[in-house]
């Protein structure tokens, strides 16, 4: 018979939001009439805004027609929304044939796991988006559960806490071939500063080692001074790739989109182009995003589409300032929340998945338990402000009712 | 630094498509003014048809509406489209918790690549689709390209060829855990029949393998009786997985949609279950299918969408029936064509690519060389049906012109 394979053994419990989906369920069928609130996971409630909308349906109408229509793609994504992402989002810090078009950073992030192979040591910020974590299980590039740990075996986890700002002591970190880090945080909601990813790049630099930098979450950056993009320390180029995503900014969780960066300077140890590889990949086991999705993007980067986005991102970040301003005021340490859509709550004495069910089960609150970014996100809770507002400030009220 | 993955690098050249792809640019620069029809890749060129245009419209819409909006979708795909997709497709056969909505067949064989992983073997039919072979020299599960055999060390390739009928000798292939097989065939065009089929998932009981059975051209078979799914064949869902698509039946290679059909009775050696694993592997590492796609997805179900689906397909299959009478005429040995849209031909005392670059230079049409497809298909060229009506014409006028 055929042999189990050993990485997918190894996982352990299922995908994190899938299981808070079943025990959402779970209270929904012992007490229908609940009206339960989600701010557990990062899903988007906006309603896609007019001027991408109707990008989407001019590209539905061109698709009925013969002179509109198109089949499969150029390889690495449709030329013209490569081009307006080096131009628009990168300002010339990345080349358009360094940008490839995905469905979404999720899928990207698990065909890089395939890309670098079950060889490839890795690092990554704990907590952190249980992406990076479960796809490298997954190709095979960690060893077994430690349940007394919470940690597979040869991950590097970089822990981020208060008390070192959510940035890793780097010198106390041994070499790894890749990098995980994500900035705006998922799920801490930490900015890294252009000094602190300075040092970032440094490291890899002396190490020869490759960062995964997840962007998702750039346009949530209001302060000045602080980097969206990887590419914006110099030499970065040189060990960075940087995942991006359509999903947070203009609503496309659900219609899927997103790219990355794979500068044609990165190298292996033996000089061939990391570039190349990744082409030969995603041209091999992935067919690009959809084309009538792609178009949406492509009105995203226009000046309309980035004033709508920017109000995307405006109403959620308000969200998550009354989230945040709430939880200050009854008396919580909360972190993030400015410049990113997650707010990092500590909930004092309580395991993060103990706290979760009592919020869930008392106020009919979905969050998501820290515990399920791994192990150094115990003893919190993540807020997502992607919920509608009247949501959000019904979530406030509850909470303000009685306290937790 | 970090090493480049091994199995990256054991990829003979290129994905065949974008090889193909290159060498029609480099004709085009040195001859600007050639009108070259492609009768290359499977790209298809009819637009949308109405009844789908328009529910892709609607979804369009109704995101921009406060009502109509949704993010992050059902688990495994719009629950509403596994159903019809069951219902519809499958008469009860599949059951809808069976049905996983994919983006295509081909980004979801490459995950099927991750599910089994670098122990399991395989088995493919030769010629075959080459993503079978790259995917699984990308996830390891191969040995290294013998140059010379133009095969991977390890792969079981079932060699097909009109001798045979295009049916592999099973009692001669040793036992794999993986036997892909694609039928309608590409690149051959072969249908298997139910008799074949039954042998195949008889040989792959009594060998306690898993069959990866590729139906992505199954609305092509208008003869009665020939199967269009591997469920057809009793016992099949023990063995069987089944990919499908709408790509070549409502024109959808750039709208990007398909399934898979992973039965709940499939076990590993260890008794666990392979439709649980697959669940984990889509959750974790891919986010579904566009949800607004998905609504067209939904509209080829209908009995309007059916009936365009029909005309859709029967435009190609007419394109085909032209394609293989024109080459007859002229003396070719043909096969395919009929039940299918590829049309397998015989070139006769010229390896593949060479007579591709007569083809190309001297008549300007690009075709696939069988060499591409695996060392079986060494001496054959494949012919798409899925051009235009008028270039099809034309390019059978210029067959005519000259013999090749």
């Amino acid at each position: 018979m055929v042999k189990r394979n050993p990485h997918m053994a190894k996982l352990s419990g299922g995908y994190l939001f899938p299981e808070i989906a079943r025990r959402k369920k779970a209270l929904l069928e012992k007490n229908p009439s609940a009206k339960v609130i989600s701010l557990g996971i990062g899903d988007t409630t906006l309603p896609l805004t007019p001027y991408i909308c109707s990008a989407l349906l001019d590209a539905a109408k061109k698709l009925g027609t013969k002179e509109g229509y198109s089949g499969y793609g150029d390889e690495q994504g449709m030329t013209a929304l490569r081009e307006k992402i080096a131009k628009v989002l990168y300002h010339g810090s990345a080349d358009s044939d360094e940008v490839f078009i995905s469905d979404g950073a999720k899928p990207d992030l698990g065909r890089m796991q395939i890309l670098f192979g079950a060889d490839a040591t890795l690092a990554v910020q704990d907590p952190s988006y249980p992406v990076y974590v479960d796809g490298s299980v997954i190709v095979g590039a960690t060893g077994p559960y430690n349940q007394k740990k919470q940690q597979y075996a040869s991950i590097i986890y970089m822990r981020c806490t208060p008390k070192n700002r959510f940035f890793p002591d780097l010198a106390a970190q041994p070499r790894t071939d890749l990098i995980y880090f994500c900035s705006p945080n998922n799920p801490t909601g930490a900015v890294a500063t252009k000094q602190q990813l300075k040092k970032l790049v440094d490291f890899a630099k002396q190490n020869r080692s490759i960062i995964i930098f997840d962007a998702a979450y750039a346009e949530y950056i209001e302060e000045k001074g602080l980097p969206k993009s990887i590419y914006e320390i110099p030499g970065a180029k040189e060990v960075a790739i940087e995942v991006n995503s359509f999903s947070k900014t203009i609503g496309f969780t659900g219609v899927r989109l997103g790219w990355c960066v794979v500068p044609k300077q990165l190298v292996y140890e033996d000089g061939s182009s990391v570039h190349k590889d990744w082409n030969r990949i995603t041209t091999t086991i992935f067919n690009g995003a959809s084309n009538l999705v792609q178009r949406g993007g492509l009105a995203a980067l226009d000046a309309e589409g980035l004033t709508e986005m920017k109000q995307t991102v405006d109403y959620y970040k308000e969200n998550a300032r009354i989230i945040k301003t709430a939880l200050d005021a009854l008396g919580f340490e909360t972190y993030g929340g400015r410049n990113a859509p997650y707010i990092w709550v500590r909930i004092k004495g309580k395991k993060s998945w103990d706290a979760w069910s009592e919020l869930l089960e008392q106020k009919h609150i979905v969050t998501t338990p820290g515990a399920g970014f791994g192990p150094g996100g115990e003893g919190f809770l993540r807020f997502s402000s992607f919920g509608r507002r009247e949501d959000v400030l019904l979530a406030v009220e509850r909470l303000k009712r009685d306290k937790l």
